[in-house]
């Protein structure tokens, strides 16, 4: 066998036609070359280099190992971390799973095709994870093996292994760099994740040339350090046998996860093979037609793939029908010897939270002017006493953070039933993690993340996958303005909430009290599936005369009105105790408005819009926080629109002006500014 | 010596009195404990658990090691990376530097004090970066040792050797924890940062408990792994004598950065040693005065140092001031046989940017419609070739981002000289990194970052404290829009010009074309000190006919007139030419104006953004972004409100309606729709 790790092109045109190139899984392997490279020339656009090095270990993947039926709860996850290999991913599942066609094929990066750019769970369901953003999918991978550990802890039983599958990805140079991988790494060694497999995709080219202009690391070692099993493969170009080997021995290590190194050629077969260039460039038409004539294909003929192959995969996916349908009949069994088991299951697989069995279970009274964090924990223990898929726990901060949940210890590799995780300061990879448990499949399953609010900064790129996919998870965001008062301005969100609600798909709600606390959850659980991001405070949240949960569920509504009010003051959060005092304090009348919701109270009628903030009144809005996006809402914001201050909590806020007095001053001013010009329309806009 | 790694407290109290505790370095290490817990019981907040535990590495890098005068370009850099030990920092800077007195120890976390709840430079000059956000602190040393490097390597000469410092670094386990530290270290073991020398808290506990709840990889070896040195202090607490040789070992290392592993016990001496109930809790007046009862202090006194605690850091300050003195004539000398080398030196010191400079520097020819990320290549370039302060790189997209310096080869372990820095896919270490470069203090040096702007979001903690800290970075954001096409809705920022526009102190350039590319570059380099983000196109922007390259300096300009316009179109960057265009097909006059900064718009007079946007003409705006913050400029918004699709780039924009003909419609409905009604102010708000 060959090892190709530090030789150019040339070289590894010589090597093609080795003895193990006729065989079945050669032709396998060359047709997914093949038509992953045929549906990027043919696009113009598109990344050929690691469909070529990848297919192999696809291939025996996917042909031996990968029991993948997505329709099947219990099927083994592949996460393709570096989305850009999109072409391989696509060719496997037309070839194998064949949820695509050959015309999907062609349609590769086109407008509304199932093939998109990057992989899209969206677009194409059967896609485990979506990933393009690099470092998140091997993190996902981390989530997708907590959930099934965990649910394999919960409800297997001695001879019924309901949940016993692996999660394999295929991860980058690129996504090993990136920060949030470290963190996950480091999170599922500590965790001894056992059914985790990640294969290296060891190509030494980054998008500027050698890796080793930028990463030198010890890649093995460093995994090791992190408590995994690492398997080096030195020749992943040819050497299928090796490929497998690796694959069977990390299969048999049972207390890591495991990192399988394997040395490839990035662009393997192209003329640019180990090379930079063959990255991102698509195969020009001659190059194409020479990669095909390597692989012994019709030069002229496209998007052929040879009915061998196809038949071979057949048989792949007999034998995983077989396994479905005796785990199908075993499920059954399990049923009707553990129904307790087997209906919670079912509530998991399938769970609807409903607004009526919310209301139930959460709201609180209304008699205590805690902190909207404190109000949160005890909403959230409740709902973690009634449903079995609230899971999910704080980056080092449960006790501030009032996470903690009663009862649980923490998940860890001797307590898998734990629902409650101790993610360690690690705000990236706790979300991508949560995403994974929300990519998992099980709509009653609703991870919950938590850190202070200004920290979801760190963690924004796994929020931004978790709204573009619509995964039901919930942020518990505390200390959410300049109300931590002493830790200064590097702890006190200004922008973040701007930064959140100009995200789309998103809920961020930000309660004024007890009550609002109660309906924000009611949102997140009961509302179309979306990230929610539940804004809480630090500081006591005085109870507010007039909050309503049925208000707060739609966004805003009036929380004290006046007859013919001249004024309307808005405001979210702990402000809106501020504005209620304000409003008593005004020689005129003033209704308040409480909005926890801009998005929830977006999505109400225009009629509904209009009701709680008429036109023709001159509308003030307070939040500690940046005007930026109030002017949609308000004609004049008091806000922060600074990075806030260290001192007393009460003390920044009067430094900022969120105090009655000051807000009571200002509405006046607003009210005779408009008493002698016509007064703006908001929100509706031609 | 007592190792103190797992005992509790009790142990702690009877181990005191060892020996070693009556010379005058313990005497100044419980000076320090006494005086930063004092501030936090006064301040009734605050962590007094790092401060009692680190203190005396803090005492003895501070007395025998750091050479620090804030004044001198060639200090030693101190970097608290947890920055909540403050009340250590500033009992350093009291006792050490003198530059607080003890009443702003007493005013610690209070109202415009110079001490607030984490280290902010801002506030305290003297502070050398900003600290806080867990993992920002190393990876800003990490940039500090980058410059410093780099500067020897190219100033220093056989016996004049002006730039000869190191960097040292306090991290907790918190910062360990954080990806971008993982990112930045990995970095700097690659680059062989060989001044670089980071202590690590190792006080096994976080907020949570044990750090062995969430954290148990193998932290030396993972260093190893990426190219560190590493030396273990069994006993940090009290053998004094370990942690001088492990600094000495580390000196000694001339081909590595060095992390030393020190064993410590958190909140040492006080009654909550050893637990996670002292990191962030205040000792209670009692616990305080058990205490100073236990490090022989008057229980009943305090903010007290001994005045032989003073004496001997005046003998430190001596020292120093010798050394700066003896620099002070070697670089006087240095003026005299380099005087070319020397004026460099003193424009980086000085730098001072100003508009005529860069007049003759940088405009391009407005002859090619190239995308602006090419323009903005060329305009690098120049800068670069005039200046010798421009240094930075890309996350590994230089080709695509444009960032390739020409005829700089990438900054390396044999390279130091070089601007052009390989960050690797390290989005958010390389902005930390550049964060670092600007902290080092010469106005002169102007650090640029690059990668595709969806992932500006990787890096926006760091931006973040760019922002609080207005620091002059320069980010070279690519692909800015659904216009990156192919790619998809994983690749295309729609909420990401809204979510940098919501950040205080911030420039936020989209241009339009290769005028306005360099009017973005003059803006960065002359404006005030603050972080610009140059946002550029991946497809080709054509020449704007009407581009100003002064209108473009203020924000906003009308780039085509109309006599008596009946509606305003405001565009930035790739849509102004769609806006162009739409002007063209109403049957009504139209006025276009380019914006590529609400920000700098927004600092200009008010009669200026009247003249340009006028009240009483419907406003529509064209930006292939969120409508999220557009309310305030204009009345309808034709926008992204959503992820973006993967398809050809014109095809996206068609689906969205970005294209002149729906503009166009757009812009006459709205006129229509404002015929009959009052059209609503914008822009100047009560």
């Amino acid at each position: 066998m060959f090892q190709l790790k530090s030789e150019r092109s040339e070289f590894c045109i010589l090597i093609f036609y080795t003895p193990t190139m006729t065989d079945i899984d050669t032709k396998c392997i060359n047709a997914i070359r093949v038509l992953s490279c045929d549906a990027i020339t043919k696009a113009k656009s598109g990344h050929p280099g690691a469909p070529l090095g990848l297919a192999p270990v696809s291939h025996i993947l996917w042909s031996k190992y990968l029991q993948f039926d997505p329709q099947w709860i219990n099927r083994d996850r592949f996460v393709l971390s570096c989305g850009h290999a999109s072409s391989l991913y696509y060719s496997l599942l037309h070839i194998h799973t064949k949820v695509l066609e050959i015309e999907d094929m062609k349609n590769f990066r086109q407008y509304k095709s199932k093939t998109p750019g990057h992989p899209e769970r969206h677009i194409l369901p059967e896609v485990e994870v979506t990933t393009g953003p690099l470092g998140q999918g091997i993190s996902n991978a981390v989530g997708l093996s907590v959930t099934s550990l965990f649910l394999a802890e919960r409800y297997n039983k001695p001879d019924f292994p309901i949940f016993n599958h692996k999660i394999f990805c295929i991860a980058s140079d690129g996504d090993l760099m990136e920060g949030v991988q470290y963190e996950a790494a480091s999170f599922a060694g500590h965790q001894k994740l056992n059914n985790l497999i990640c294969f290296w995709d060891n190509n030494h080219i980054t998008i500027t040339g050698n890796t080793d202009l930028a990463y030198t690391e010890n890649v093995p070692m460093r995994f090791r350090s992190q408590g995994w099993h690492t398997i080096s493969v030195e020749n992943a170009d040819t050497d299928l046998a090796a490929i497998e080997k690796a694959i069977d021995e990390a299969i048999a290590v049972t207390d890591k996860p495991v990192l399988i190194d394997l040395h490839t050629t990035i662009g393997f077969g192209s003329d640019m093979a180990d090379s930079e260039k063959v990255h991102g460039n698509p195969l020009s038409v001659d190059q194409l037609k020479n990669l095909k004539k390597r692989f012994g294909y019709n030069p002229e003929e496209s998007f052929v793939v040879p009915q061998e192959v196809y038949d071979h995969y057949a048989k792949v996916r007999e034998n995983t029908a077989k396994k479905v349908s005796d785990w199908n009949s075993l499920f059954q069994e399990y049923g009707k010897k553990f129904p307790k088991e087997y209906a919670e299951i079912q509530f998991l697989l399938n769970g609807q939270f409903t607004a009526e069995m919310l209301k139930e279970v959460i709201p609180l009274n209304h008699d205590s002017s805690v902190a909207t964090r404190i109000s949160s924990g005890i909403v959230l223990n409740k709902l973690a006493a009634h449903f079995p898929g609230i899971i999910g726990g704080s980056a080092d901060l449960a006790p501030s953070n009032n996470t903690v949940l009663k009862g649980e210890n923490e998940f860890g590799p001797t307590n898998r039933k734990s629902r409650q995780i101790e993610f360690g300061i690690r705000e990236h990879a706790m979300q991508a993690i949560a995403n994974g448990i929300a990519y998992y499949g099980m709509k009653g399953l609703v991870p919950f993340t938590a850190t202070f609010f200004v920290f979801l900064q760190y963690l924004l790129p796994s929020l931004r996958c978790a709204c573009l996919e619509n995964l039901r998870v919930l942020l518990i965001m505390t200390h959410d303005s300049i109300g931590v008062g002493e830790d200064g301005s590097t702890h006190q969100p200004t922008e973040t909430l701007a930064q959140c609600r100009s995200m789309p798909n998103i809920n961020v709600f930000r309660p004024c009290d007890q009550l609002e606390v109660s309906a924000g959850y009611a949102t997140a659980l009961t509302g179309p599936s979306r990230p929610t991001v539940l804004v809480l405070s630090r500081q006591g949240a005085p109870l507010c005369e007039g909050a309503s949960f049925d208000g707060a569920l739609k966004g805003a509504y009036v929380i004290k009105d006046a007859a013919e009010p001249k004024c309307v003051i808005v405001a979210t959060g702990t402000e809106v105790s501020v504005a209620l005092k304000a409003a008593e304090l005004c020689p005129f009348p003033v209704r308040v408005v409480s909005m926890p919701s801009m998005e929830l109270f977006m999505e109400q009628t225009e009629q509904y819009r209009r009701e709680i903030i008429p036109a023709n009144t001159p509308v003030l809005s307070v939040e500690a926080g940046v005007s930026y996006g109030w002017e949609k809402f308000s004609h004049k914001h008091i806000g922060v629109n600074d990075y806030g201050l260290s001192a007393p909590c009460a003390k920044v806020f009067e430094h900022f002006g969120i105090v009655p007095q000051n807000v009571a001053e200002k509405a006046q001013n607003l009210v005779k500014f408009y008493e002698k010009r016509p007064i703006p329309e908001l929100i509706e806009r031609p």
